[in-house]
């Protein structure tokens, strides 16, 4: 069984650069992009060479630490160049919540350290990148220890988009149990939905459950009720980019109708995510704004021809969010989250007080 | 308001040639190609030039009136030719019954008029191959008319897969309501599903929904769920495959998935279809077997790049079967079949007796 040849994104042995995964070439090709320039961070970021919001804010971490290397002078000047390289950055993906959280934490490191040497406030930041890439390799183990409970040997186990190790750092979320499992000598029979219309299921999926040796099945995303129908599968995991107050989640586009159909044969639909997704500013799915993308992705994109059809309009929606009814457990660093999800919610939170 | 220039299968004006849509080239090119070879008939069949089985039906009728031109000799000799012709023709894509039907509906012509002069026959070929385009256009135009019984003017209509004019001859069976009733000035919003992998949403119901003047969104058919959940929806339309006794359908991929949907939002399912597409042979769903189709198909084909892993298997299953619980009506040219179906379909075919 092989794996990932190394997290999506990591220092090289010299801590002089950073090795990422082209996340644009797979699955054709495997390609590492080794990094120390402003210019070239921000193009990883802005291309998706880089994706996955855990995996950004690791990276981020790691460009603010390698681009102090060559910033020197007094500690405002220090500070200010440092500003300036982090706003840089940021707005290559401004709504990109771990990007801005990771550079501000390096930022905020800076801003504690005005007594201390460059050298010393170097290193801090070398090992603050460092330490937010293991806590996150901390968090999808725990979610994985806590959704693998809840698997059994033999399993059909469907899957949208891509939660992933080239999403987050190791294991991933969405499919951290299977991955996990798998390492521990589990079989899992892993059918993984194409997602359309950016194709994260059909390139990124295949590519590192293939890499993991788990048996799979690539499907379009309509065919999902079907095999549900024919009994493959005993299990739904996905992963989540916001979660409300109540248990609502908003997560990749098709996700909702997966969850329906889930729901109607009668299999458990499981959410995996981070403690720190669910956003209790948000009271329900209600609160949390659909962003819509280009109609290219639709007509054109990935096709040798294009298919728009002038008068005709293309809807393209990033996101969807699954009611809580649907959800039959949200499964975090924390541990798991069973209905009603509201009061588990608040309990959860006030054990981390 | 324009509709397409043409049934996608016609006679040129002097009865010589056969004019077909190619539905290869669409929604970008409008290709018409003019046939009168065997070889030519053949490869359009073959290739998917024409598709959609009562064009098949029609083209199929077309193509013996044609080839019978140039076949002489005495009556076993004619016969012969046409047989081997007919033989030909059926073996491009056997499991059409469509094609078949046409086919055998001429050659028995054909033996029923052993002592007239073979310029009778061929003539009466052409009337017989006229007649049968004729009956199709009148099919889809009841089931059209019956379909429009249960719309709304103003009302948002999701569609999957393409069940238009290209598929028939005029208007469709999914379809023929929604052009039927733009054509008396009604005004709907189609939601096309783009239905993978062949894509016959975005690019065939996209593009004569267009030629109609439609008011038309294309989607990916994971976004279904949303623009129902949104309240954009009113009636669901899909055409189908067959029919089992108890109302189950077979159709296209995905079709199982929009009527769970639909049903969990409370949104009316109807399937649109001839009264020849009931199979009182099959009594449920479990009867018909599901089509498997190419792998390519998912990782390589319309695509730019080949995203086929190594290792990983792409399942294609090409129909699905919905269940007649999801069903809110069948329309066929006889009539509205509501539930319980299985009596509903004895009623009808008691009728026709």
């Amino acid at each position: 069984m092989q794996y990932l040849e190394s997290d999506p994104v990591r220092l090289d042995e010299d801590r002089e650069n950073i090795i990422v995964i082209d996340q644009r070439a797979l699955p054709e090709k495997l390609v590492f992009l080794k990094l120390n320039k402003a210019e070239e961070m921000y193009d990883a970021i802005k291309t998706l060479a880089v994706r996955g919001a855990p995996c950004i804010g690791v990276f981020a971490g790691y460009c603010i630490a390698i681009l102090a290397k060559s910033v020197s002078g007094s500690f405002n000047e220090f500070r200010n160049k440092m500003a300036e390289y982090a706003g840089y950055l940021e707005s290559a993906r401004p709504t990109a919540v771990n990007l801005s959280w990771a550079l501000n934490r390096q930022m905020k490191l800076i801003a504690s350290m005005e007594k201390d040497k460059t050298d010393s406030i170097r290193e801090a930041l070398m090992e603050e990148a460092v330490r937010i890439h293991e806590e996150d390799i901390g968090l999808c183990l725990s979610i994985s220890e806590y959704g693998l409970s809840l698997l059994h040997d033999g399993d059909g186990i469907l899957t949208h988009c891509n939660a992933g190790a080239l999403a987050t750092t190791r294991y991933g979320t969405g499919l951290g149990p299977i991955l996990l499992g798998t390492k521990r000598g589990m079989r899992f029979h892993v059918y993984s939905d194409e997602t359309r219309p950016l194709l994260q299921g059909i390139r990124l999926s295949s590519y590192e459950l293939a890499m993991a040796g788990v048996d799979e099945t690539v499907i379009c995303d309509n065919m999902a009720g079907l095999v549900m129908k024919q009994g493959r599968i005993d299990a739904v995991l996905v992963g989540c980019d916001r979660i409300a107050a109540n248990g609502d989640v908003a997560n990749k586009i098709g996700t909702c109708t997966v969850a329906i159909l889930a729901k109607y044969y009668g299999i458990p639909f499981y959410v995996l995510g981070p403690y720190s997704t669910i956003d209790t500013d948000c009271a329900s799915g209600d609160d949390i704004k659909i962003e819509e993308r280009g109609s290219e992705e639709i007509s054109s994109l990935w096709y040798e021809r294009d298919f728009s059809v002038k008068g005709v309009k293309y809807y393209n929606p990033a996101f969807d969010v699954t009611d809580h009814s649907l959800i039959t457990a949200i499964i975090t660093d924390k541990g798991i989250l069973r209905p009603p999800f509201e009061k588990a919610i608040k309990e959860i939170r006030g054990a981390k007080k």
